[in-house]
């Protein structure tokens, strides 16, 4: 009953793009709190953040990494890939409110072994946030 | 008012570990996909999930690792240190109703950059399912 | 602009209750946690759960006690009423599936103070799983 | 398998104190509305909250309440405890945007009960907005 819904290794290419983008709210940082289990104070205590480097409460790291999953789950290639593994570099911090993209572009493609390797950014206006590299396994249409 | 709350840079010693633990639940798909938008039909609609190589719904491998950052953000080194890098290697699946444990330990620590190295593993019972390394800068109680 | 749209102290009488009732899913379990931070692991992590007399994850105490709050504050007095203290004896556990019953009796009013205390269990089948008693401070036509 | 992870009734000490700090946000509101079904309209309806003394939106008692759980429950004396019983006085309204601080601090050990008398008050500021007693039972080493 496998319905295969997102791309085959035949369908990429390099240089190949997707992206999504969501505002960051308070309600995702709770939400995200409640389903890691991470209370950190710099992500929940506006008295404790004010006085770390950043002055104020900030998204949990992994939250807004998870948007890159986002476009890869669902775009590039989308339903049907395995994640096989990620990469993430933290550069800068992601405030509540900040509207975040996550972009992915494919940038190499093994094809015989049916895997990609992925770039991936997450943005905030023009600042890169998170940079990094996914690997994924995709469906050939051969097999 | 900085209130560090976590540990300094000389308090961690190679070796040292810290673990979080948390069962993965259905709500925990479900508000994980609304936090982040990935709406992959393999965590989300059962029938296709029969379809595909894991023949039930999945945990999104990022939920998975949030525990790890909850783990380096409320205990080792906890509060106050900061996210620089994390990589991830998805090794195993998750399924709805496993109880999965993130184990954080000290591998290489670089006190004059005030940065660590630390090794990452979920596990379900005695099974790998993420492994990675974190880099976190930790305060100093020199500066 | 004020709509009074609760009972008055008036309209009070001994005896008199009202009730909600509320099935406690592992939903309810993981956005409490966000919202509260409370992520002790007998009601997140199963294994440890399972070590536990409870033999299985259970609700926060504190979360089955605010169905107490949902009746007092929309049914009676309703809006309005204002919450000065509550006591709570947590008698058994509630788990997850369990559907709880909040109800609310008037014990004693105390008209010329606005006061009254009310007597509150919450209830899962027959058992008493909390009691306590409130005391609210109720709007008067008089004044 | 049971791992008691928390404090022994033996490393309970009169005196000692552990705190938790959160800021209290529109979206714990919401989510506390969804949780507990309490829509009292103070909480939820900027309007009404407005022809009110308190003149603006407030939180739910029992959600700033919650944080009391969560330092029993997460920090002292932490996972194994067995919450028996709180009392609750609501001293003074949270607002949205308020830092609440919720600490406990043992008052009374009963070792051969293994109970414990627990002071406990939320604080906005230097205001007390909450006051109250917990008992738990804690395990022994001894048993």
């Amino acid at each position: 009953m496998s319905r295969q819904s997102g791309m085959y290794i035949e369908d990429l290419s390099e240089g190949q793009a997707a992206s999504f983008t969501k505002t960051i709210t308070d309600a995702d940082i709770v939400l995200f709190s409640g389903v890691s289990g991470d209370t950190n104070p710099v992500h929940l205590d506006a008295d404790f953040a004010a006085g770390t480097m950043f002055k104020e409460r900030i998204a949990h790291g992994m939250l807004t990494a998870s948007l890159i999953s986002t476009v890869l789950g669902t775009k590039l290639p989308g339903p049907g890939a395995i994640y096989l593994s990620q990469t993430l570099t933290f550069k800068a911090p992601v405030k509540i409110g900040d509207t975040v993209t996550a972009t992915c572009t494919v940038d190499t493609i093994k094809a015989e072994k049916r895997r990609a390797l992925i770039k991936c950014i997450c943005t905030v206006k023009d600042e890169i946030v998170i940079a990094g590299e996914a690997v994924v396994l995709v469906p050939s249409r051969k097999s």
